[in-house]
């Protein structure tokens, strides 16, 4: 394990929330394993079933970006494990999102927000084209509040 | 990747379950990783925030296995994927739980039940002494439909 793949992970992990706030489909394809790897990869957005294979994933990819006018990601806590041939990336996505289904009224921004925090576990795998995402698990934070244990764990 | 590894780490993955429906605290510590690796260990319990260390993740179980009275897993759709000294795990836990806080009234077995879906990945690492969970990250499926994807994907 070297800081160089911890930081090439880490760029990679960057660049598939940068596909998701620029809705682009191609970009977000191709960060993702394809080929051999393409059958075991395997997705599970916040509230979703698993869904398993590259092309039911893209599928979702290209549903959820046709539903999405803006949104925005703030990652916290990320670290970033490295074995082998695998990396594994957690962190906190702080979600800030449009909540109206209309787009391009205010240039200046968008209009009615919504936000949320998701805890996500995201897979890497590396290939002879770079480190490509095997895996991505988001799940909804439904706890209020902002440690990461519950209270009675804080006496 | 043998058929031997696959075996091993798919028994460390019941293990975890058997572990979690007996609520038995210490075969749950001996299921996690340790050691140097104790530190990088990550869980995310359904709604909740992710716990990163061995200790966090332990202490949690102790909070859960002290409020659970009956719990049952049945799994399905259970993936394994070996890769070097990194396993990864997926399931859908289909869960069958007590409702009521009280247990013992009937012998014969539990009460109110309820019952949910989750989905998980389960990530492990090979050891000096056997496969050992590194991650878990369980999370709620709220969907409604008993298919892998939402309605919109079947035409």
């Amino acid at each position: 394990v070297t800081t160089i793949d911890v930081a090439e992970v880490e760029a990679v992990n960057s660049e598939f929330y940068a596909a998701f706030e620029s809705t682009d489909y191609d970009l977000m394809g191709a960060l993702w394993v394809d080929g051999a790897l393409a059958r075991s990869a395997a997705c599970v957005h916040p509230g979703w079933a698993m869904l398993h294979g590259r092309q039911a994933i893209m599928r979702s990819w290209a549903v959820i970006f046709a539903n999405t006018t803006y949104i925005q990601f703030v990652l916290t806590d990320v670290t970033t494990e490295v074995s082998g041939s695998v990396a594994v990336v957690t962190c906190v996505e702080n979600i800030l999102t449009s909540m109206s289904g209309e787009s391009g009224e205010d240039p200046s921004g968008p209009g009615a927000l919504g936000g949320g925090r998701v805890a996500a576990t995201n897979v890497f795998r590396r290939t002879d084209t770079g480190w490509r995402m095997w895996l991505h698990h988001g799940s909804p934070v439904l706890e209020t509040s902002d440690d990461d244990e519950p209270p009675e764990e804080h006496p």
